[in-house]
């Protein structure tokens, strides 16, 4: 289950598709459950002699476990490949770097996309409804499986966040520190819109084909496009975006036309074509979903100090952004109270930037300085 | 030309379609010219001896001239009904109040969907690309038409704004006053890129068919719909929604599906669908890019002040709302500015609410009260 990829040259990059044995299903949520389970995976870096030095990245709506090395579809380097590296915040020569693909994604993780054995066909919406804490859940079984008794951290950015709080709440005892960036304790009323929207933009598109477009040899990609366009907007601050583009225009004068005058344009046109050759348009429906359903205090009697009451001794750290308006500072605030409330040990830190939501995989100095700061104490208070 | 409707008990209108004679071509930004040219409009009161007491009202992207009475395809009061009517700011036993739709509209104004002279089919992709300034040039052409020297005020928000201002600048001597709700004086990256959304979401519908779908006898519904509630997001504050609907579900429980579980997805699935009913997906194309096109201090050299040098006996009233995030109070500022430093006699006021940019035609007290204001002080200084 181990595949060497050295396509970077700069980080070793261990990983595969870990098969979990049809006996071991995925307790789901909804009550379904998925068996069998595969996880996509790569690992950055070796475990200690006392597997003291294990660090869980989690990733965002489109991430995946390509944190670190070139993805294998685009070619591109990986998501965070500003933290994870020699030299960097989470350094292979120091950590044991976990980065799976959740579960509902298009990676190599078990999802719509993928056989359903029942059938023999691809899931489609016959994919259950996944949750957050379904691909914590998952994650706990693949540490587990990896003989890791537990983490010395789990990280993650944006929807990362979320599965950092939900390891928090269900997992604090395979916990010494969690890091939730850029991420909000439930899905707000604007979120859940934001999302319907791409959710409506992918299901106008006839070539969709009520979600079994495979079976047709179809692909709905105009309206995954689309759907990535609006989300895109959100992910960036109005700062940024008027910095970066403004009213600049791609060619010299208006074409009074339909074509992209604006290079905003042009460059949110190619947000949704470059996004549709690495996402799958129902993946993308059941991890919007999982989002929307995203309520940590919900499952915790409708108070959110609840959900971190066992888990007083994990070290906290929690991260906004100033521009951030997909998920705001006010809502890491939200969190870095209950945390207060529930006895947690936790530190707080919004981060000065005009770059929007996207500033957590972005070249961000004092994003830099605070993980590194972060996780040097950390390790240090484990004896790494 | 005239068609008395009295649908609203209230309120009596007169209005219909002002046909210009053929040779009265509407000169287009672009270099095009529309003949003949035709303005769907609606007229509430009646124009006194002095010709002194006409008041123009300008519509945002998605309204039309039934401002103060029934909509003809939905059936319901007019957009602007809390600011038109007896006893109201805008009292037609005080004021000639006339609404129009705009060039490129589909309300009876000339637009994509109507019939080109040239083919005798329906214009389609065929139509010029407009401007706010052609909206703004066809509605002074009415004006003159109507046999009225001088307008007491032109008055909008959103779209209506940026008419205002352009009226300002193109039309100075034909103006008493001008105020101007919720609006900014160019389009900025965000603005462009939420409209560039939903242009690709009806160019990717197939029934869009390149414009042509009239000839085709279908309409882009679905496309049109995923425009409207992307947009419709940026209408209201991200405290509205929280508001009115946060994560209250449509039912008891989750669906475990993608049914409309929040009422959030409800609401904008049916903002949506009640939108296509009402509204042509051509025309939809094409206002959004006058707006996208829109930037007043391009026009003047780069400088706004430049804009509004001739328009120093003009009186404004410049309204922002406080969470309005499409057209911020900040750009409502720049306009202030800009008219401070051209000399021009300017108040300010941004009104405080959490209901976004929709907020100029919801119930709004402080609004009511300075336009009330506002209108009463230009009234009586013009001795009326």
């Amino acid at each position: 289950m181990d595949a060497k990829d050295q396509s970077d040259p700069a980080i070793e990059t261990h990983g595969g598709t870990w098969r979990f044995p049809a006996e071991t299903a995925l307790r789901l949520d909804s009550g379904a459950s998925l068996s069998p389970l595969e996880i996509g995976y790569n690992t950055y870096g070796a475990l200690n002699a006392a597997k003291s030095n294990a660090i869980l990245v989690c990733h965002a709506l489109t991430g995946d476990q390509y944190a670190a090395s070139t993805h294998p579809v685009t070619g591109k380097p990986g998501w965070w490949n500003k933290v994870i590296g020699p030299g960097l915040p989470l350094d292979p020569d120091r950590y044991f770097i976990i980065a799976t693909n959740v579960v509902g994604g298009c990676m190599g993780s078990t999802g719509p996309a993928s056989i359903d054995p029942a059938t023999g066909k691809v899931y489609g919406l016959s994919f259950p409804v996944i949750t957050i804490a379904d691909m914590v859940r998952a994650q706990a079984m693949l540490i587990e499986a990896m003989g890791i008794p537990s983490l010395l951290a789990v990280v993650g950015g944006s929807m990362g966040g979320m599965q950092v709080l939900q390891w928090a709440a269900d997992y604090p005892e395979k916990l010494f520190s969690a890091v939730c960036i850029g991420a909000a304790a439930r899905h707000s009323a604007q979120n859940i819109a934001f999302h319907e929207v791409g959710r409506q933009a992918i299901m106008a598109d006839p070539d969709w084909r009520g979600g079994a477009y495979d079976a047709a040899g179809v692909r709905p990609d105009k309206g995954l496009a689309v759907a990535r366009m609006a989300a895109h907007i959100t992910y960036l601050s109005e700062e940024a975006l008027q910095r970066k583009f403004g009213r600049e225009l791609q060619r010299d004068g208006l074409s009074w036309g339909f074509d992209a005058d604006f290079q905003v344009e042009s460059y949110l046109r190619h947000q949704g074509q470059s996004f549709v050759d690495r996402f799958d348009a129902n993946a993308y429906l059941y991890i919007t979903r999982a989002l929307d359903y995203f309520d940590l205090a919900a499952q915790h009697g409708g108070v959110l100090a609840q959900a971190f009451q066992r888990a007083r001794a994990v070290r906290f750290c929690v991260l906004s952004f100033s521009s951030d308006w997909l998920y705001s500072t006010a809502e890491s605030r939200d969190i870095v109270r209950a945390l207060n409330a529930a006895g947690c040990r936790a530190s707080f830190v919004e981060i000065e930037t005009d770059k929007g939501h996207d500033a957590f995989f972005l070249d961000e100095p004092e994003l830099d300085r605070t993980l590194r700061g972060f996780f040097n104490s950390t390790a240090q208070a484990r004896g790494i």
